[in-house]
């Protein structure tokens, strides 16, 4: 059967999300057919809104809508916890078991491709270290995360500021984005010195 | 961790979709950010084309982009296939087992959800009987679909045309769209009279 033009160019665009395969794409389009003209417009003037408002915060380099994100504005600065993606600020948000500041690399390090210091959010993190007590490195337990953390750890320690890791509760290759919130509470709670 | 409103907003959207809950639709939603704006853009034009250029085709109801689709326009009116819904054509489709017509009712009788026959698109396939042989009736094998084809059944009989009922080789109370292209095609191959 010959595809509707629009609706192919619109499943391949919903393909473009996270997990979506070209079946789910294509019944995601489907389901766009049956949605009114002012359903539309709104899921438009949504994408754009995102697009539009949500920027990077100046200090920790998480998602706000503001210069500033609200977690920087409110929290604590003794502890840092440092992450690699925002989505990872969402999940030890969720835990609750963290009442501190963070700070989002926005990527780890990566010689297979090409992801030297330079590209990642270090710059800022080092220039807020001023009465910083503790840096908590939460990135993922797998060779980049881990790689990553003993760099950061070589940068501030002689800063001499205590510099800590997650606990491998979190088994090794999976991904913090998807672990439960127990699992990743008492990797927190457990960290260990680097 | 107060939520960034225009995210919110957007998985909102993104949750009217067919089998997203709220964890996947603000995984779409932080998907968006990460795209540039001319991607945002071409998603937003996307949609709207989806809306704009796709209708029902005049005949039997599936979705098209002209006035009469492509099916109608190539196949043998001979055998008529009456569905519920178009990604009930799409299923059959890919199985490949099928070379006649197709009719969409765009539902079934449904005394529950105050369905009526007026409800459904039959008139118009009362008004394209003329030269068809047989009416296969492909809805769900559950209770209204059983029900709608028993109703198809007594309207159209008496007008000396068969009318089949694909094989329950589906088990009762699953759904058509989601049938393997074996059982589907099994499910047509064995189609019994009503």
């Amino acid at each position: 059967m010959k595809e509707i033009k629009s609706i192919a160019v619109l499943a391949a665009r919903f393909s473009m999300l996270p997990g979506v395969g070209r079946k789910t794409a294509l019944r995601y389009a489907n389901a766009v057919i049956d949605m009114t003209d002012d359903e539309v417009d709104a899921f438009c003037a949504a994408l754009k809104e995102v697009k539009s408002t949500v920027r990077l915060c100046e200090v920790c380099g998480n998602y706000t809508d503001g210069s500033v994100c609200e977690l920087c504005n409110t929290r604590s600065k003794k502890q840092l916890c440092v992450v690699a993606y925002p989505k990872d600020v969402t999940a030890i948000e969720n835990t609750g078991a963290f009442d501190g500041a963070y700070h989002v690399l926005h990527g780890t390090l990566s010689p297979m491709n090409n992801r030297t210091p330079d590209d990642l959010n270090i710059k800022s993190l080092m220039a807020r270290l001023d009465g910083v007590e503790e840096v908590i490195v939460a990135t993922n337990p797998d060779v980049e995360g881990e790689a990553t953390a003993v760099y950061l750890a070589r940068l501030i320690k002689p800063l001499g500021i205590k510099v800590t890791r997650i606990a491998q509760g979190i088994s090794m290759g999976s991904e913090l984005e998807y672990a439960d919130a127990v699992t990743l509470s008492q990797a927190l709670g457990r960290r260990t010195a680097l």
